[in-house]
């Protein structure tokens, strides 16, 4: 089933910036991990703004947010998380 | 180059029952027809709610904003439009 | 899984007040099949609103769509979905 | 009676984890004590956040007030309250 | 226990004149009965508004329900309820 | 003249707990002596929040604003001053 | 005492004409008695917009009130209320 | 001096759809007029939306205000004025 | 020209207090100053918080920005600015 | 093609002053430099604000993300796109 997930990172100025820069690579590290796993099955970066639109592909709504919990820059960010399913008017059964 | 276009249709109370059906059904052979393109890449209902999210693939917001005209629901929908652009961390070259 | 949905009720102003009144019979029947069914697991009364608080047991995002779809006064309704899992802190360990 | 509380967790980012690691302890406890006396009737996680949909039975808005106010977590939350009642649809005479 | 109530009274356009003179009414000797009974404790009105800022005095979320249902100008209004109870710094144990 | 104030209070997390303990009970104090003068005519706590309902009687604006500058707690609150005046549905012609 | 008063009239799409023309005409008469009598003391246009700026030197919410509600067009409106009192650093005791 | 104004254009479902084209027709033609006069210095579709971002160059707030409500489509309008000026790192002296 | 300026002014917590206080007496005279020259021609207290209404009399937005830039405590405000004038129904020519 | 970008600078209390400025110097410059290569087309203040108008010129909403990841100010802005294309009305088929 299809989550779309919106999220907004706020950098707090008087971060340490060498441990967030550690935190950035993580987090790139989860994505692409969970990417190849065809689970975060598209990512977007917003123009203009440090934020992105996905789309996860979970068998339920705890798998999204255990893996929520599992990315490094999560501390940081604001959610927004949409069910969404089938459109009557896609031809996709996939919804891909 | 992508969109995001969340689209919620507001049926009025007072509608022409006839027109609307007719309405939607032309929406529907719209919609295929651009996905068809591969110009309306992905398209999902959110659960719940008559609205739905779609990404777009255009050459130009002029072209977008020519097709969402030519939707035959547009005049009941209220439209947000996201530009996105590559993430850095997706692993998808062509952003699917 | 879970999924909280509200549902606030816009009664038009120049309804139709017998086709309302029988649609809201009809609501009532398919709410009491879809509770018996364990589907519509809660459904509470927002108090001083013409609203409802309801927590759905479905299989996924697209079962709970159709059956919002099912109900006779969805035309009227604001609808906000969001998806619940397990909490760590709560000792129910079917979410009841 | 019953009512929905929704309690958004604001983790500022200069805290004391150590600290905060307790509170986070002290809240669970204090969480599983108050389900075991049935007054936190519910308690969802939402899906992707640090949030809670909770539903609590109460004698009295005093007796919510003065549980809320002995949660270790209250200063670091944002809180929803909205008094419950019964639907005239529920099959659920005590609206479990 | 007490609630506070927010009415704002929404008057369609194209309303009934004489009918919602007679819901006026009839809302005015309603309210005035339920001040009587003290269940309406305090009724002020919004200046510049067709609005209300009301206690109610009742047992629970679903009197207060019951008698909002019971006032004729209720499908005109837009209702905000909010669960009082009494402040550590007030000098009034009966909270008027 | 009455008006209604919501005041609700935001206390930084870095805060002097022993200063804020002391602003607490200042505050406590100058409540009372305001309530005993009639001045701040009621006051109750919103259920589940740091905040409070007021009505004040005072003779204009003025007067209003002085004595919220003079609250210990001014500098943490968010506050909401609603103009108020007698209902005409209201039994009491003092608006108590 | 001061009131700021924000109104936006909505002229709704189906009003008769000429009832409305004629109640233009009895809010403008409205309007420069009240200027007349030093009780509306200043009333501007916000640019581009069909709604008004206007500073009210009154004595109680009350009279605000009631030639509020004296106003051909307040059933069009949306009104937005604040109280003013003299400002520390203004030069006019008067507050003009 | 310039002035930057959104304008979104709601068009009530049960329209003369005879008087509105003509509105529109008259409508493009006053911007026409207004654009050749360097009146109306930029004029832009919000992609997806009936809506636009124009920039006018005017005198005053009154002259700006004066050509809003000389546009046959304003009563369809909801309309936002920001007044603009000089930006230190703009190398446009004319702004332009 | 006249523009209409809301300021809030929000003080940081961990605000240095001398320094604090020496900008608001500096905003005091810069105030008077702005008065007495008629540019800053209204300044009125919103009753209950730290926030002002204010009427500019400047020539264009340019100078109003100017002088806000000049306010000693711009840097800890949200402002809101509407330009507006003269409305029909004002007796006042010169929009006093 | 062109958006419309809107950039509010919130600048944190406690900020290196001096790096602050040198970040504003080398802003000033960037923005010279996309203004010169006629990226960056319009660029203007907004009256009363720490915030911008910007209506750039790019070939994708890449570009338009790269160009806003390179301003040294980024870190401190709200940032709010909204993608433009050719108005039917407008008589500048270049969109100047």
């Amino acid at each position: 089933m299809l989550f779309k997930v919106e999220m907004k990172v706020n950098v707090p100025n008087d971060i340490d910036k060498e441990l967030f820069a550690k935190q950035v690579d993580e987090e790139k590290m989860r994505a692409k991990e969970l990417q190849e796993q065809g689970i975060w099955r598209h990512l977007w970066r917003v123009a203009g703004q440090y934020a992105n639109v996905s789309i996860f592909d979970v068998d339920s709504p705890q798998t999204l947010h255990d893996l929520m919990m599992s990315l490094p820059l999560f501390p940081y960010m604001e959610v927004e998380v949409t069910a969404l399913c089938h459109h009557p008017s896609s031809i996709h059964s996939d919804d891909r």
